[in-house]
């Protein structure tokens, strides 16, 4: 069903990382958005996401989405070196249970936003969904994906079976 | 010793929560006191949510119960689609271990409340025993049911062996 | 507008929380809902908390709400020593702004369960539309103020004015 | 200089919530871009809630942006009935200090995420900061002047007198 | 060596919490401290928290230690019966970890002292020093004992190998 | 009414903590214990705490207290020094509101306790009380005023005009 | 008394952070140590600060302090760039009181340490004291001067008059 | 190609933290410098803390690590008794996950500094690369192995692969 090129950028900080960010790309893939992914450090590696960043627009990107633990810089350095939109996505991956991360990515200064989402999976779950999201303000089959995928959720939400009653007969019944 | 019809919903925010929840109606089932279960999102189903909540009341439902994780808009939403009682409790779903679902729950905004009690198991439970004395206010059998209930918890928490002595002669013997 | 007797107990822990506590007052009024007020401390005048919690179903109280700062144990000493519920309300009287007074109260153990509303002045206004909730389960004059207040703060929710338009002529028109 | 229709909506739990995200249609008009402005509760009104948000993707909005303080679950009620992207504003209503609504709005399950920025002031402004790089996607003015705006933050940032020195002369002079 | 009577109550709010303060137990023992250890609960066993707590001294308890997770209000309550030292024990019983039995504990009202040790073993094991410290004060042998037990602590605490060198040659060698 | 000698050192890391702190002082007067207090930092006199930690129960000391703010290691150190009973009061020197103090006081390692009590005011006189208790355990004059000292208390929490009624008639006039 | 060129230079993140970070230029005064100061933002000035952070080494600085609040990265972008040592000051500058900031700069993932210092003014000074110790293994000027000051601490921090002592005679008088 | 001797002591508050401190001494061995590891606790042998922490410099040492959990004391005893620089590395060693170590260390009050790297594994091994910084401004052999370290860090950060494509073709290919 895949029918846009590589649209979203997935950086994750570190190896450990790539697991969990992933989902970002499967979630990316029920809406039809082709994407990449790879290891950058914001410390160690920053002349590579300097690079990555200032590149991204021409290369075609469209949303760039950072996934980081501890003191998670990437998401902020990424969007302070781009005019795209970047998802941070924050890890839990030290013993404070992501309250580092969460602080680091979703406190940045005025002027350089991050669109920070919840901590580990059901972030980099929901990372893929708001790509979508924006993508699809300018992409018809995208924003159809987006609308139909709601539907699904909706559908999946009520299951035929309903209420499981307790006790004796169903109230109202 | 179920006396009185379904008089409790209890709803999930996701599958998941089941186990858990399912203890709420245990401790109903103490009271004699029906219930149904069911799962609705108050972000992937609010058609259902909203459905549910304005019918609740004339289906004959005294209490809402509502146990979610994350960021739990579940209880509030319903406690803003019904006058009945709701009583929400916080969820540990995510690394933040059930900070965040606690804040989500207990800090609802004036004219709305909800009545929230503990995280997790000890909540889900505590819902069941909540619940209980809000309906034994207009039914006697459930409000003999707390009463002996109360009795009940009373003697188990008095051991007949009394307390173990570490080392020589109790106190005052 | 006051329909029936005195049916709210408001307990505050020491005569510094009567102004906030104060505000249930003020909403129960609004509900035409009888309430009493009083100074007693779970750690420095139990005997008193006893004899007011033991007597105050017999007095025809239907709901307690204890309104607590720091180690807030009222709410809970109260509802081990009734089965009417009980409304613990939260207090910001310490450095630590009212994490400790919440954490004392919604964190109850099984069996003896405190519906917790939020800290401070917001919550002591909920404690007041919760324990309203609860009495017009059985008491339909308070039942209809309910539904009456929901619709009023419906109506005063949405402004004739509507909404302020930034820049130029407002979208859709 | 405005350039473009109203595109952005944004939405306060409350009247005392407007001068703060005042600031994000301040940001968004050196953009260009038009805005509007408007109080409706999550909870207090939510059929005002829900018709806005089914209505705003039809209405030509692009982008809507959601400021609330303690539980704050407006942003997610918006997010869960468009699929236009959200953008939540977390604000230190209460005595929690905003860690109440940064948890209520950042922490959203999957399907449905809230693009979520700083408490307070600093995330007033860069949801208009946000909302302008996702515009910017398919409106090229919006997007000259993103990449405009950058550039006067980086060129204030470098005051032309320079580091200051303190005791002698300074380093490598 | 045990050479006193029973001088130490130690309190538990529920049977799991046994294990753990079954450690203060231990570290009595090696004083030489007579103690006794029992299960009650400051919500579902009131009266036998009372009755104890008024009897204490009477029958020559001299500190009394309570154990207890969640709204740990039971240290507090004995606290408020008797005028005897009591130590409060936060256990980590919940998702929360025990930040919530630690600010229940600690946080206590003017009047009314909790001498409040760590959370978990650590504070369990300290509950038993501390009690020594204070029984020591009017008890030779005991003061004695916990003279005794410092000076084994310290020689404990250096190691006759000393520090480990890494590499080459230790430093000053 | 003073009665005993100086029987409790007081400790304060810096000048600026001697107002709260005196309010321990102030407490003891209460009692009629004699008291003396004295600014001395772990870290910048540690010579100076070390000496007067080992000369304190020769001087006829029987209670440290030590009130201290930040990374609060003054107790501890104290403690480390001395078999006397430390008692920690956690002060709210810092913009972490004292949750750093707390936690830095409280978590003592094994074998060394520190008594702590609540941050802030509310722990400085709460240091005062619980001292008391301690010397009442061997002294009787003290212990006498321990429980003139409670029972003034009780008095003071039971005002003779009771509560106030809202509304109508008092509830069971 | 200043002896040595300018050897620590001093960011800050914005102008407002500039009185508080002055404080560590005053401590090195104290210390006879040149220093200069400056506002670079990570994120808003980011080609600044990696020109500063890269030449730093040959403009013949030691240290690199930098201060700075919120979603504080620039501690750590300017440790990922160079080999000198950084030392790191949190600065509250939120509603969320610092934690946010002490996270963003404390939690550096391994290979780029940042030497992280209290929050705030406690902080600004003490990366003052920090960098005059680094400096002083390699400056005997500077050696002698932390030596000095530190005893002018330790004399300063014992008051002639000693103990104040409340009641009556003071122990062991 | 260890090439200076033992210049950093790693001193940790108990046995069970060797393990996670030895990765400092596995870092530091990356940079040929000498170290040397043992037991002390700030509490339970202030004297030997005392001695090592005075004797440190003169042995040659030049950087002290100290890594200790709970009421983490030890890192700012050693710094108030010593002017060579101290690294403190929080542990998570209680049920509170690090915040008390990380606090008790970081906050230190103003004149004794101590170098706060992140809690657990990760600060052991920062506290390793900063103790290299440190001790390379003064010895170019271990500033040669800092920067080597640096870029052979860049070099494993950037694997050849690149980046993997989710669906299709890779952007810009």
């Amino acid at each position: 069903m895949t029918t846009i090129g590589i649209s979203v950028g997935i950086v994750v900080g570190s190896d450990s990382d790539l697991p969990v960010m992933g989902k970002t790309g499967e979630v990316l893939d029920t809406y039809g958005i082709g994407w990449e992914i790879g290891v950058m450090s914001a410390h160690r590696s920053s002349e590579l996401v300097r690079e990555y960043a200032l590149a991204a627009a021409d290369r075609g990107l469209r949303v760039l989405v950072a996934g980081a633990g501890a003191a998670a810089a990437l998401p902020g350095v990424l969007a302070s070196m781009t005019t795209l939109p970047v998802i941070g996505v924050p890890l839990a991956a030290t013993p404070l249970a992501g309250f580092d991360s969460l602080l680091s990515i979703v406190q940045m200064p005025p002027g350089i936003p991050v669109a920070t989402v919840a901590v580990g999976d059901m972030g980099a779950r929901n990372a893929g969904h708001l790509a979508a999201e924006i993508i699809g303000l300018s992409n018809e089959a995208v924003a159809a994906a987006v609308v139909r995928e709601r539907a699904r959720m909706r559908d999946k939400a009520q299951p035929p079976e309903g209420f499981v009653v307790g006790g004796i007969a169903p109230a109202g019944s």
